[in-house]
C-alpha cells in the first residue's frame, strides 16, 4: 500500500517519535509533521534539528492531522488521550509505540469515543538505543526492525492498513499479537532483563568497595548492564504498566535463580554445567536463526 | 624490564594461552612455545595454526621452560600441578591465568615444594571473548586489557618481575591485589553477571513459548545474555571456585531484586525510579571514567 500523509502529528519528539518522523520525510510520504511536546526545550530542540516542521506545547495541534503517533512514555498514555482525543479530525488514525500495550488499550477504551477507538491502532517498534532525546533520533532506526501492532476486535481495516504501511515505510517488519501475548512476550525478553541490569548496577554502586568494583569491571559487565542506561522514567512506566506479567517474570527468575544457588550450595557443578549448556546452546540456536548471526562473530568481552 | 625467553610452556592452548604464545612471539620476546594439552586434537589444532611450536600431551614437556602458564579451566588447577611439579626445570617461573585466584592459591600452596612455590606468580588476564579455542586466539587480545596479580607473601621478586614484563609484553597493564580481593571483585562484576544471563536465557529457553519469546528478543536482550555464550565447563570451574564469594553476591542481588518487587507490587513507581536513575548514572560515571567513553555513543539497543 503506498500512502502520502499529508500532516503527520508526533506526541513526545524523543528517539522513537523522531525517527519516525524522520524516515517518513526521508521516505518521500509525509509533507508536514508537527511535534507536541510537554517542554518546550525538547520540542524546539525537535524543530531545530528539522525532525519537525512545527512545534507545539498545545494538544489542539492534532487538528488536520491523518495521523497521529504517541511516543511519549507510556505512563502518560491516558492523560494525552484525554488531552487530544477531542482535538482529532473526523477519519484521523491514532497510533503509539509504547513498550506496552494491555494498560495502553485499557486507558484508550476508558478515554476513547467509539469513532476513536475505531481508528486507534496499538503499537510498539522493537527498536531503540539506550539514549533518548531528538538530538539520538534517526531516519534508518526502523530498517530492518520488527514492529508489533496489537489491534483490538473494533479496529478499523483502513486503519490497521494506514498504520502497518507507515511502518513499513519505515522500513520495518510488522507482526500482529494479542495486547496480553505482546506484554507477556516482553516482560520475558526486555522488561525483566532491564530490572536485572538495572538492580546489578545498583548493587555494585551501593557497595562501600563500589569505586574498586567498577575499576576492574570489563567487557562483560558492560554490555551486561547496557541496558541500565536507558531512560529511568520511560522504564518506571514500563514496569508499572506491565506489573502483573513482570512479577510473574520476577517470581520466575527468582526460582531459576535458586536452582543455581541450590547447586552452588551443595558443590554440584554438574547440576551448574547443565543450565549452562543448555543456555548456551539456546543462545546460540537464537543467533543463527533470528539474526542469521553465527555465534562465532567475536566480539571483545573481557570477563 | 625488558625480557627473553627462550622457552615457554602453556598448559592449555585455548584462547587465553594461545594469545599469550602469539602476543609474546609477536613482541618477539620468545623463543619457542611448547604447548601442552589434556586431548591431542586441540593442541594439534594449535600447533596447525601456528600458536605453538611443538605439541605435546606430557606433563614432562614443563622441562627446560623458563616461564610456564598454566590456561586451563581453574577446575584442573590441583592435577596439573601435580603433575607438572616434579619436571619444572630449577628456576622456572610458574604462573596461571585462572579467573579465580583463592582455590588456585591454595591448591599451590598443597601442592607445590617451597621453592617452586616461591616462583609461582597467580594471576588473572581481565580479557577474553565468549568464544573458545585455539581457533579464538590472537596476538592482540590483552593489549590495553588490566591483568591482577595476586602475589604470595613468600613470593619471589624476581619471579614477580618477570610475569610481570611478560604481561607488559602483551600490551597489558598489571594491578596487584590479594587473592581474596581479588574473588570479591570478580564475583561481583564478572562470576555474578554470567549467572544471571545464563539463569535469564535458560529461562526463556524452558518456557513452553520460548520459540515465540527468543523470536521477538531483539538487541537489548542479545547483549545483556551475550555472557551467556560462554564455556559452560570454565564458568561451571569458576563458579565452583569461587564458591562463597559468589554465594554472598547471588545473595545480595537476591536482596536487591527483592527490593524491586516489593516495590512493583505496592505500585511504588518513585521507589523504582530512584533505582533506575542512580543506577544509570553510575554506569554513565563509570563508562566516562574508566573508558573514556561517552556514554552517547550509541550502539543499537532494541527494547
Amino acid at each position: 500500500m503506498s500512502i502520502r500523509i499529508d500532516k503527520l502529528a508526533v506526541v513526545g519528539v524523543g528517539l522513537i517519535g523522531g525517527s519516525f518522523a524522520l524516515a517518513l520525510r526521508s521516505a518521500g510520504v509525509v509533507r508536514r509533521v508537527v511535534g507536541i511536546g510537554r517542554t518546550g526545550a525538547t520540542i524546539r530542540r525537535a524543530l531545530e534539528l528539522g525532525i519537525i516542521d512545527e512545534a507545539s506545547t498545545a494538544p489542539e495541534a492534532v487538528a488536520g492531522a491523518s495521523l497521529v503517533l504517541l511516543a511519549m512514555p507510556v505512563g502518560q498514555s491516558r492523560a494525552v488521550f484525554e488531552s487530544v482525543a477531542r482535538h482529532l479530525s473526523a477519519g484521523a488514525v491514532l497510533t503509539d509505540a509504547g513498550s506496552t500495550k494491555c494498560n495502553v488499550v485499557q486507558a484508550a477504551r476508558e478515554v476513547l469515543p467509539a469513532p476513536a477507538l475505531e481508528r486507534f491502532v496499538p503499537g510498539h517498534p522493537i527498536a531503540g538505543t539506550e539514549h533518548s532525546g531528538p538530538a539520538a533520533a534517526f531516519a534508518d532506526l526502523y530498517r530492518g526492525r520488527k514492529v508489533v501492532l496489537t489491534p483490538l476486535a473494533q479496529t478499523d481495516p483502513a486503519a490497521l492498513a494506514l498504520v502497518r504501511a507507515a511502518w513499513e515505510a519505515c522500513g520495518a517488519r510488522i507482526f500482529e499479537l494479542s495486547a496480553e501475548a505482546h506484554d507477556d512476550v516482553f516482560a520475558a525478553v526486555s522488561h525483566l532483563p532491564h530490572l536485572l541490569a538495572y538492580a546489578l548496577v545498583d548493587q555494585v554502586a551501593s557497595h562501600p568497595d563500589g569505586e574498586r568494583l567498577f575499576s576492574f569491571a570489563a567487557g562483560g559487565f558492560r554490555d551486561f548492564t547496557r541496558i541500565a542506561s536507558s531512560h529511568p522514567e520511560m522504564w518506571r512506566d514500563i514496569c508499572m504498566a506491565n506489573r502483573g506479567a513482570l512479577l510473574a517474570r520476577i517470581e520466575g527468575f527468582e526460582r531459576a535463580l535458586g536452582v543455581l544457588r541450590a547447586a552452588l550450595d551443595k558443590s554440584d557443578g554438574a547440576a551448574l554445567e547443565a543450565v549452562f549448556q543448555r543456555a548456551r546452546a539456546a543462545r546460540n540456536r537464537w543467533l543463527e536463526e533470528a539474526h542469521g548471526d553465527a555465534p562465532a562473530n567475536g566480539r571483545d568481552l573481557s570477563s
